[in-house]
């Protein structure tokens, strides 16, 4: 059961994790998993800071464990979809694996050497604040709030294609974007995806500028990382081989030759469960 | 003892690190390692490419092993750098290090979770070619030649320090730079730290924008690692403090809250040596 959170504070945030947790919950339960789209330090299960959720420094996972009665595991959203991106169905199968999840934001997961990759104090992974847009001619600009401006995040986000949706509408009214919006309707990434589907050329090339621009994101993960598998999820990567050709087409034209020359370019194979999928698996393998 | 490569063929290269191995060697010595600055295939000894060297597909560890007569370990001359910033004298003493080595390019190294990281195919680590600098705006402009516009290594090399020494000794003819080009002498990198050092304001932003245009890589590589250590190497790293400065500035304003926040970011303590200890080590350690 996947269900949209609602907006409001930390507490009310808790309050709908616990009632989603009550709800499913049945005497077999025995611990449960949570991604969640913050800087997780996984080894105390405390969250340190969040972009796009109104969770600063707190111990969820103590908090939750409290309220449930049960073991709680905790971390980051999209290290957890790396990890169900990873796995084979008995144990993770690849050698190395990067993940992006372009949804609101854009989450990132590491599989290295056939183990998550967590770093030094546990909150490693955050590839949507890769920087890749900057003007550096005078050294860098003074830094600003998250996402950064020049960030793969604020470049190439579910949040930036809303964004060039409703700048499309209002530029080509000819558009399928931009008679949705004439009709006073809201214009945002999906339906950015649904036309482009349906064939409108506009709505492509905003797919495809949102895939270019990962594409420059994931050319850096594999210079840096030679993974065997990149994996594309979160809502954003419902739009297929749409964004998919772009990211790829334009991450293998920036890695460096002889780098990468085994890794698969993908979508998720979970598709927007990856991050429940992997939340479970956090739980069945962590609290074994 | 280290001397400066001429500049010529692959064969040429090759005669004088047999020459150079050959000069140095006693009955005592038992392997080579070496690290060369190109996309090694570690397993296998062979390079795939090079971009400051004249190597291109070249089983160069086999070719070393049967002139010398000896064993030979070969891998990217950052990672053994990055191998040699990690070892505390008996074994790899770090979690995890990030390795920088600024000079004619930018190279990369990493030891991550106690090992070196060589990736799926033993090529991983090229961090000079993280994108950092792109204009995005319709999505990403055509890839060219290496190193690719708006890369770490066309924005922050020892040879973008010469570019950025050159245009300086013109536009500014008062400064230290500007009067070593008035008189006839040639200007480059080495001229703008020795100036910068001597208190030269002109010289001293120039390292600014390199540091800060470094600080922008480091940050996306903390982001995406959470490393213990994040070590600058190479030529330029004779600028000490007034490269380093900005660079962790910088690097610490693009990072995400809750993120790196056990990163030490410092220069390498081999110095411009790291490179030849870390390559002893290798033929020490791989050669055990």
């Amino acid at each position: 059961m996947i269900r949209p959170t609602r907006t409001g504070g930390a507490d009310e945030l808790i309050a709908e994790i616990v009632a989603g947790v009550e709800e499913v919950r049945s005497p077999q339960t025995e611990a449960v998993g949570l991604g969640v789209p913050s800087v997780v330090d996984f080894a105390s299960g405390r969250l340190r800071s969040s972009v796009n959720v109104p969770f600063e420094d707190l111990p969820l996972r103590d908090v939750l464990a409290e309220r449930l009665g049960l073991p709680v595991f905790i971390d980051n959203d999209a290290t957890v979809a790396a990890l169900a991106e990873a796995f084979d169905g008995k144990r993770i199968g690849v050698d190395s694996l990067v993940m992006f999840t372009v949804g609101t934001g854009v989450g990132g997961g590491l599989v290295l050497n056939g183990r998550v990759y967590r770093g030094k104090t546990g909150a490693a992974a955050e590839l949507g604040h890769t920087l890749i847009g900057l003007d550096l001619t005078a050294g860098a600009p003074p830094a600003a709030d998250f996402p950064q401006a020049g960030s793969l995040e604020s470049l190439a986000s579910g949040s930036e294609l809303d964004r060039l949706a409703q700048a499309a509408a209002a530029a080509e009214p000819d558009s399928a974007l931009g008679r949705r919006a004439a009709a006073g309707e809201e214009v945002g990434g999906p339906d950015a995806v649904e036309a482009a589907f349906a064939g409108d050329q506009v709505a492509i090339d905003l797919i495809r500028i949102l895939g270019e621009r990962l594409g420059i994101g994931i050319a850096s993960a594999i210079n840096a990382l030679d993974p065997e598998v990149v994996a594309i999820g979160g809502g954003a990567s419902a739009a297929g081989e749409l964004l998919l050709e772009p990211a790829r087409r334009t991450a293998f034209a920036y890695v460096l030759p002889g780098v990468g020359t085994e890794t698969e370019i993908r979508l998720a194979r979970r598709g927007p469960e990856a991050g429940v999928l992997g939340a479970a698996l956090l739980a069945a393998t962590e609290g074994a």
